[in-house]
């Protein structure tokens, strides 16, 4: 993916990746090293990184907290399927954290969409 | 906003909300009581709430996370801004947790998106 031009205006781009056929049955030790390893990618700092695993071969929910802001990440391993976002300020480009993730997960397939967040105001 | 159709093939529906021309000052107990309020009034559970404050009159970057995945939140107080994000799956509705957060922080503009994730995989 080419990362969107860089928004003038604010605070960032926020990419959301969806992962299919992918082992998703990860365990949360090596989801936190990719998180970090994305995070480093990116030049974000992590402030904290919170994950709750549901049990034995069921899906984890959780996020890297970032001062430049976050990545989320939900795992689906009965349908292998992992749903990421991305959201990084200031000079960070979240494609870099992407390109870790995508590495760690092998997803066949992917779908990606990205925005730029905080562009001016509508009606102004 | 209306909801987007219901995603019969997965995980959940995906709103990201840009709130400008708000209060973004508030302190990190008063976004925590939202947060719990939105998640709430999706019927989500919180698993955990991680909030991190950058100092006096600077913003916020946190999440609430849910067994049915996230709401974060970061705030740009110098320029009245605030990115919000609301990602849940199974039969939570975000619009109901937007709802609370548009009353909580009363923006005179916003832009929102909506994505329904985990749609069946490109190229299938």
């Amino acid at each position: 993916m080419t990362a969107p031009a860089v928004n003038p205006f604010g605070p960032g781009h926020h990419v959301l990746a969806d992962f299919w056929d992918v082992d998703a049955s990860c365990d949360i030790i090596a989801i936190e090293t990719a998180l970090r390893m994305a995070a480093l990618a990116s030049a974000a700092t992590v402030v904290d990184i919170r994950l709750h695993g549901f049990g034995e071969n069921a899906g984890i929910t959780g996020v890297a907290l970032l001062a430049e802001s976050h990545i989320s990440i939900h795992t689906w391993p009965e349908i292998s399927f992992v749903a990421l976002d991305i959201f990084m300020c200031g000079s960070c480009n979240p494609d870099n954290a992407l390109d870790v993730l995508r590495k760690f997960f092998k997803p066949k397939r992917e779908a990606i969409v990205s925005h730029l967040r905080g562009l001016p105001p509508p009606h102004v």
